[in-house]
Formats: structure tokens, sequence, C-alpha cells
């Protein structure tokens, strides 16, 4: 049964995995995270500047695809210490509205897992898009 | 790349979340917990509880959609004590079930991690429909 | 609002979850784990085994559908302890792309959860397809 399917792989993890895939009118995204080009932590111990960031790689991958923040239906943060988040919701959840331009019309799952790829990772945001 | 979204905002959280978002025949839901209105925990130590009533949330949700739980395709389990719950696994599928009205043709995931949005909550739902 | 679902319900759980769900062109595979067909575990202790075996079952489920790992557009690695994981992530790749028979064309999320099922599983793999 073959599909169509269009893949970006870019970015310091393309050698494993695909940034983004779609098929019809789905779009997923592998989980993003805050690193620079050489796969290096930007904003260690920063939790805000790491959910910025992790936003832009959200964008970059969009963007492969046309797409726009927008475009972005469900999205799943992943975090390492909820207690930071949660002391932190009203100023991340305002940088997570400027990243999406307006009051984001996604589903949203917050959830704190024992560990990420790295351990100077506070955040991986995993979104399903639509197009 | 524009796209219809429906978009289902009520409840204690949603001056941060949409609780179910709908475009194309794919309904996303946020992941639902056990909550009241006024975002007090409900059935706190109890996860016989906590886990029908997160289900009346994601009824609740979806019937904003027009939609039932023969909707439901997919449902991630987000556990804190996966003990608790394996020891407890017969009566909460059968809880399940109840909320199903019937044996759920639902995929399933069920999974510990490391917290949940407030220390109370046993277990938070995370479902993905089709309408 | 009624929905066709076609649902594979077979394996060690199949009392509790349906393996698979299929509607439209999704389908949505409960995450799979390295049991055999009276739910022990395979390869205590293997990461490796345990990778490769999982992916036999994702294979299964996928077969009663008349897929294949083609038409996987998402996964997540859900494992319990990432240091091993990161340890040995060229070799568990290389398992990996094996079982997609090429280099997978799939989004892909990484994260270490508290615990699994059973103890001594140390990875469940959780699959999105389009057929």
């Amino acid at each position: 049964m073959a599909i169509e399917k269009q893949v970006a792989r870019f970015g310091p993890f393309k050698e494993y995995i695909a940034d983004g895939v779609k098929v019809g009118n789905l779009l997923t995204l592998s989980g993003q995270v805050s690193v620079d080009d050489e796969a290096n932590v930007v904003g260690a111990g920063d939790i805000s500047l790491q959910v910025r960031h992790t936003y832009t790689h959200v964008q970059s991958v969009l963007a492969k695809f046309d797409a726009t923040m927008d475009n972005i239906v469900d999205e799943m943060w992943l975090v390492t210490d909820m207690e930071v988040v949660m002391d932190n919701i009203d100023a991340l959840f305002q940088i997570r509205a400027q990243a999406y331009g307006s009051t984001p019309e996604v589903s949203q799952t917050l959830i704190q897992v024992a560990g990420l790829v790295m351990p100077e990772l506070m955040i991986e945001i995993k979104c399903i898009a639509h197009l």
C-alpha cells in the first residue's frame, strides 16, 4: 500500500530522524528541542529561552512544508521539571502565544518526563499539523 | 496555507489551552485530568475515581463537536504510579469500558510519567478522535 | 456521528486493548513492547533485542491492515534508561533501519519515561501510520 510521503530532513539529528513527514493533509513533526546547528544545547538552565528557541525549530520544520504555526493542531510539552514550568507558566505561555502570533488554537498535553536526549534539555515539543 | 479550525475552549484551563481542535475529520483533544470547575483535583489518592472523572471531561470535549466516545481512535494513559494502575488494571479497564459504553475500539499506550500538572493527579488521558 | 472503524485485536493484551485501529486513511497503533505470546518479556536487560523484537510486533499489527513499515509516519520511543539508549544509539538506529528496510521516513520523538507496564521492559514504541 504505497503512500506519497514528503520528508524534511535537516538540522543536527538529520542522520537519525526526519524532522517532518507529510502524507495527505497530515504533517507529523519530530519532537523539537533547544539546540544549535552543532547539537549544543541553547539556554541550559533557562526554561524561557529553551521554549522560545524550540519554537524557532518548529517554525523551521513547518516552513519546509510551506506551513506556519496556524497549521499546528496538537502539541505535547515534554518537560523535565514540572515545578519550574508551573512556577513560570504565565511567562511561558506568553512566549508560546508570541511564537504562534496569537492565541494558539491547539490542543495541548503537558507532562513531566524522566529524561530527554541530553541532560541540559528542559523541554521537548512534539507537534501534529494539518495542511 | 490557511486551514479551517473549530476549537472548544472551556473548563478551568481555558485561558491556557484549547480542550479540543477539529480540522477536517481529525479531532485532537488536550490531555484531560480529574479536576472540578475550579481546577481542584477530584479523587486525590483514588485512581478509580480519577479515571472515571477524567472520562467525563473527555466526553464533554467530544460533545462540543457532536461526537461521542465511539469517535476516539487512540488514547494515551499517562500515569504517575504504574504499580497502582497494574494492581487495579481489571477494575480500571472496566471503568474504561463503562465510559465507552462497550469494548473500546481504541489503540492505547500506557506509560508512567515523572509528573503531571498537579501533584495529586494520578492520571492524564490524551485522546485522538476521528469524526 | 458514526465512523467506520477497522480494528485488529490480538496478542497477549487483546482483552484490554486493540493493537491497531483504522478509520479513513489513519491507522493508530497501540504502543508495542518486547513480549512473547504469553506476555513474558523478551530480551530482559538487552535493549538491542527489545528494539528488534518490538518492531516485529509493529510489523504484525501493520500486516493486519495490509500495510508495511512504509506506512508509518510518526513514532515515539518511550524508553526507561536514556543513557543506555544514547550509549547504543548508532546500533539501535541500525536495527531500526533494518526493521524499516531502508532509511525511515518517519518523524520521531525519544523520551525517557518513569516506567512501562512491566519492569523488565526497556522500550515501548508507539506509531501512527497512514494508509
